[in-house]
């Protein structure tokens, strides 16, 4: 029996955890990205974001708000509405997520994606 | 009626998509930051990951081996043994998960977390 020395057991560092316990999950990346390009409302995201439903839209943007990674803003209208935008923890995101879309064009091959 | 501008209505790129089509899987991201800082065994990779179970973890390095990202290899040993480590794709991918963990760090309360 030996005990495994440090540099041989890697961990599963906290911080990566935490992150992918929101990007993790289906769909949030996704608004993020959106978000990234311009404010948006509701249904401007959610047909951006092409098979979610309102109701998990819906989960999703308060997750993400309740996160502190997005903000709900009331427009005054005419017409009254609802817009969605990033914090300035969400606009932190993005160069992280700017590197992810340039790896996935040129390392992921539609064709080898899980279903 | 008005038709939406174009720099309107921003869309879910693809790249965007097929990134988190695996990366947005649970343990994904865990596993490829896992394997980011050396080869791994099947039993340390579950150490590394506290909570995942035997049928998950080998569907998980499935599907990771199937995109490209992860390769297997047989050890002659002895002891024989199965090793997990990254491809080019996959090590492609380090700066980006380095930016998201930087990312985390900085923007993430573990209270704001969704559960």
């Amino acid at each position: 029996m030996t005990d495994a020395a440090p540099h041989d057991a890697p961990t599963c560092d906290a911080a990566l955890t935490t992150a992918f316990a929101i990007l993790g999950k289906r769909w949030n990346g996704m608004i993020l990205g959106v978000l990234g390009s311009a404010p948006v409302s509701f249904s401007e995201l959610r047909r951006a974001l092409a098979g979610i439903s309102d109701s998990v839209l819906s989960d999703r943007l308060s997750e993400l708000t309740g996160a502190g990674l997005i903000d709900r803003t009331v427009d005054a209208g005419p017409p009254v509405g609802v817009r969605y935008s990033l914090t300035a923890s969400g606009c932190a995101l993005m160069p992280a997520l700017d590197l992810v879309r340039g790896w996935a064009e040129t390392n992921l091959l539609p064709g080898r994606t899980p279903a």
